[in-house]
C-alpha cells in the first residue's frame, strides 16, 4: 500500500483518549505529523491566535513518527503544522476523535471541525471525526474499521473540491455502517445559571438543551440514531446563493 | 414609522467606534439593546465560553435605551442578551461595523459574524457590518444612508429563512451603491515570525497575505473593490448538498 502523510490534531488537548486512538489508526496510513493543543479547546470553534505569540512543544520525532503540542487552538494547530514543522504538505488531515457529537448545527462551534475546516480552505483532504458521548470510558475500537473505510476511500479517490468532511459515530458497539448526510436542523436553546458570589456580583453559567427540528432521513443525526457512521460533506463557501436573487431588492446605484 | 427591537453587538468591543455609529444608526429605527464584549474579541469566531462564568456590567439603562458589556465572546453576548437582559426577542441583531473587512473567507475567522450567525439559528434576522480599513481615523458617515437603507430593508421585507446578512463597506468617501453578491474565494497565506526569548526558547507570530483566487464580477471583493458595499446572504447549513452524491461510494452497510 502507499504510504500517506497524514496530519492529525483535535480540540480536546494533545492527550485526549480520542487523538490517541486516532493517531493509532493514522499510523496504518503511513507517515504521521501531530500537532495538537496543549490543553482542552473545545467550542473554540474558527478562533484564531495572533495578539499572543504560539509556543510548540516537541514530545516525540522520528523518521516516521512527529508528534507536537502547542498553546494555540486546533486552526492555530493546523497553520503552525503547515508553515513550522512540515516540509511539505500533508495528503489528509484528520482530527479528533472528538469527545461528544459535532452532528448538525454543532459543527459550527466545534475547534476539531474548525481545523478540518482550516485545512480545506488549504485544499487539503480533511475529515473531523467525533464520538457521540463525553464518557471517559469510551471503546472506540468498534469504529475502527468504519473510520479506515472512510480513510482509506478519501486517500484513494479523493475529495470532492472545496468539501471536507464531518463524520460521527454513535455512542454502540453494534454499529450498523455508514451513511453519507445533511446536516439535521437543530440548535442549543440557552438557558443560564446565575448565582451570587461572597461579595455580591452575579455570573451566569451557560447552560441549555439541544433541540432538534429536523432529524428526518438523510440527516446526520437520523443515522447516528439509526447506527450508522454520519458523513456529512461541510462547504467553506457559506453562500446562501438561493437567497441572492431574494434580496435583489436592497440594491442601490448612485 | 413603526419603532422597532434592535440588538446591538460587535467583536473589537463596546468602546470601538464602530459600535457607536452603528448604535447611532439603529436608534433611528427603535427601541436600541447593546451587549457588547468589554475588550476585542476579534477573530474568536464561533467561540462560546462554558467553563468560566459569565459577567455582565450595566453601562445605561432607561426606557428606550440599555447598554451592557459583557467578559464573553460576540456569540455569548448574543445569548446572554436574548437569555438573561431581553424580555423579548429583538426584531433585527446589528454586529460591528467591524473595524476590517469580513469580506470573502474572513467570515469564517470573524466574531461580528459569528455573533449574527449566532442570531440566525435562533431565528432572528441579522446584519453584520464591517468596514474596509482597520485605521482608527475612520468617517463612517459616508456609509450610514446605505447602512439605513439595508436595515430599513430587511426590518420592512423580511429576511430569507435561515440566512443572515454579511455586509462589507469600501473605505471610500465615493461610495456607488449597494451590491448583492456571493463569497469570493481567497485565503490567507500564513507564515509565522518566529523569534527566541531571551531564555532559548523560540515563539511564533501569526503574519500573513491575504491571497484572491476568483473576485470576478458577483463577488463581495468585486463589489468592494468598485466603489459598492457588498451583501452576502450567509447560511448556517455547512452541507455541501452536491457533494452528497460524489461521496455515496463511502456508504457501508453492514
Amino acid at each position: 500500500m502507499k504510504k500517506y502523510k497524514i496530519l492529525v490534531t483535535n480540540d480536546d488537548g494533545i492527550n485526549a483518549p480520542g487523538i490517541r486512538f486516532l493517531i493509532d489508526i493514522a499510523k496504518e496510513f503511513g507517515e504521521v505529523n501531530v500537532m495538537a493543543p496543549d490543553k482542552g479547546q473545545s467550542a473554540t470553534s474558527h478562533s484564531i491566535t495572533f495578539a499572543d505569540p504560539l509556543r510548540i512543544k516537541t514530545i516525540e520525532e522520528t523518521d516516521s513518527y512527529k508528534e507536537y503540542s502547542c498553546n494555540g487552538t486546533p486552526v492555530d494547530c493546523i497553520k503552525l503544522a503547515e508553515n513550522v514543522k512540515l516540509t511539505e504538505l500533508p495528503d489528509l488531515v484528520v482530527s479528533g476523535i472528538n469527545h461528544g457529537s459535532n452532528a448538525s448545527i454543532n459543527v459550527i462551534y466545534s475547534g476539531t471541525m474548525a481545523a478540518v475546516i482550516e485545512a480545506c480552505i488549504d485544499e487539503i483532504p480533511a475529515i473531523g471525526f467525533s464520538y457521540d458521548s463525553y464518557s471517559s470510558q469510551l471503546d472506540f475500537e468498534p469504529a475502527r474499521p468504519f473510520m479506515k473505510t472512510i480513510i482509506k476511500g478519501i486517500l484513494e479517490n479523493g475529495m470532492p473540491k472545496d468539501v471536507c468532511l464531518n463524520v460521527n459515530i454513535p455512542n454502540t458497539k453494534e454499529l450498523k455502517g455508514i451513511k453519507v448526510c445533511r446536516q439535521a436542523k437543530a440548535s442549543w436553546k440557552e438557558g443560564f445559571d446565575t448565582r451570587t458570589d461572597p461579595r455580591g456580583g452575579d455570573y451566569h453559567w451557560l447552560t441549555g438543551h439541544f433541540e432538534v427540528e429536523d432529524n428526518s432521513e438523510g440527516t446526520d443525526l437520523h443515522a447516528i440514531e439509526n447506527g450508522y457512521l454520519s458523513v456529512v460533506p461541510v462547504q467553506v463557501d457559506l453562500t446562501a446563493h438561493k437567497a441572492i436573487n431574494d434580496l435583489k431588492f436592497l440594491e442601490t446605484e448612485l
